[in-house]
């Protein structure tokens, strides 16, 4: 039978159903058609830049980027305008704020509605305002190294970029912006302080013993050695809100009998404090706040039945940055 | 028989056979006191200081102390001038002077007549004026460190006693004054040079690739590891008389696949050149010394087959020294 085109039937009957038929199936295709195109994934504009630059992140080596960890408090205007810095320093794989504002909403959907932003970022509600709640053991850290900043600090990318770098080479130390001391006295009792305070007295100059976390890289493993320390370190930093930074000191040292921090000598770090609109002004104003420092370091002593900071008078700069000749010398 | 205090015998002959053996007796014992007294090494006033001294220098644990190696060439001046400042370094175990001033006495016997002095001084008379004297496995080494500084080169005691902790804490690196780079380019000829040189391009900043050795503390197993070089690197120091420190960063940075140096910034570091009454002004100065740097750095990766120097940006500097608030920064 000679067929073309669907056949040429005789008459006029066949035509019209013929015509029917293929109008139906014409219509069914189109609504087949339509139905999937619905269940499909809008894909906006505005949303291609984002999944591109999500594939760029997940491939970034774990051990080539880091995870930032903020606490917040009572100052959302320091903490978005901290997040808009920091969330395009070089190397970022994610940010954690962790939302220490108890029953107050997170700003995530006005943070949505500002993307695309350059990583992601997650609001970890929290359900009792701790100073510890940021060193849990999150499970969105995907990285070795994470990077830890108060909310009202601002360290600029250079010295984040190159705080980075020093902290691969040292990886098991914290690398950060602030030194702090402790020292001995005769009685036996510890005291807590900065440069104001005598020189521990071994050769010239002065020495640091620990490295504040409020502005520091550290490996994210140390979060996890954190969740199995004694109780009374839990107990004792609920109790002053306060110290967790020294405590952490305390576990690195112990951990690797040398120095727990490398300093890195900031070229630009800002305390914003002054610039909130909340009034809060951080908890370091109290009056109690450095001699709480020193009881926690001699609480600390007793509960790990030692003193296992040491002292370290290395202080990192980048060469010839921000000065090309900033390494030279009379000669 | 009853005898007491050589049995008293009957009769005046006896008593004076007697007496006549005991003075004899007396005579030889005290003769034979007086040779040995002669023979004991003479214990001189201004001695005890010294052994003293060396009693203690020879307990400094191989780990705690470095040997400072000075090569020297027409510049005796400057030599002893060094030398007076050196000698009394924190943690100095001896000084090796290598003495290129071929065919000319050292001047041993000035210096012994004008001790005592704090460490031993050994004078190590060559036969022929090389730049890579230097550079030999001296005997007389006993320590873990050296020191190596050029004859005409001042630094201060408190930027050495800082080096040599670093060293410590960086044993396998040349860690010293003096930062060098080669750079590359797109001919693949490699460029020798300093901060004026174009940075690396690896992120912010300058970058470093070798440490001069004129000025630095390394590991005394590097000088056993120059024994073993291909013969061609010994050819080109000598036809250069040039290159040695050069040649070291290379065995260095291939030694620990990692940067050969770290850099100190030295608070004080003179040149004496122009303090020296040979009118002779160190090698550094020939037209073409810098020119024979970038030949040197392309010839060794010929040798070596490949370039192994690698970058680094660290500078490390001594916190809280000279200021006790060097560290400090805006906050």
């Amino acid at each position: 039978m000679r067929c073309f085109h669907f056949c040429k039937l005789p008459g006029r009957v066949m035509g019209s159903r013929l015509l029917r038929f293929t109008s139906v199936v014409i219509i069914v295709l189109l609504l087949v058609a339509g139905a999937l195109t619905a269940l499909l994934p809008t894909i906006k504009d505005d949303k291609l830049p984002n999944s591109r630059r999500e594939a760029k992140t997940q491939s970034q080596s774990a051990l080539d980027s880091f995870t930032l960890i903020m606490q917040t408090y009572n100052r959302t205007d320091l903490l978005l305008k901290l997040l808009n810095h920091y969330q395009a320093i070089p190397h970022l794989h994610k940010v954690i704020v962790v939302w220490n504002n108890i029953g107050e909403k997170t700003p995530e959907e006005m943070w949505n509605s500002l993307g695309p932003h350059p990583v992601p970022v997650v609001f970890k509600v929290q359900t009792v305002n701790r100073m510890r709640n940021r060193l849990q053991n999150f499970p969105d850290l995907e990285t070795k190294a994470v990077l830890m900043m108060d909310d009202d600090t601002l360290v600029s990318a250079h010295d984040l970029a190159f705080a980075f770098s020093v902290w691969q080479q040292f990886p098991e130390h914290i690398v950060g912006f602030v030194p702090r001391k402790h020292i001995s006295t005769p009685s036996g009792v510890y005291s807590y302080g900065s440069f104001e305070l005598q020189n521990p007295g071994f050769g010239n100059g002065d020495q640091y013993s620990m490295v504040l976390i409020g502005a520091a890289f550290f490996h994210s493993g140390y979060l996890e050695d954190f969740q199995h320390q004694p109780e009374a370190v839990y107990a004792l930093i609920d109790e002053t809100q306060n110290c967790d930074d020294i405590a952490m000191n305390f576990l690195v040292a112990k951990h690797t009998g040398k120095p727990s921090g490398v300093f890195v000598k900031p070229v630009d770090i800002r305390n914003l404090e002054k610039d909130t609109n909340s009034g809060y002004s951080g908890m370091w104003h109290r009056a109690e706040h450095l001699l709480q420092r020193s009881y926690c370091v001699n609480k600390l002593v007793n509960i790990y039945d030692g003193m296992p900071l040491k002292y370290s008078n290395i202080m990192i700069s980048q060469f010839g940055f921000p000065n090309y000749a900033n390494h030279k010398n009379k000669m």
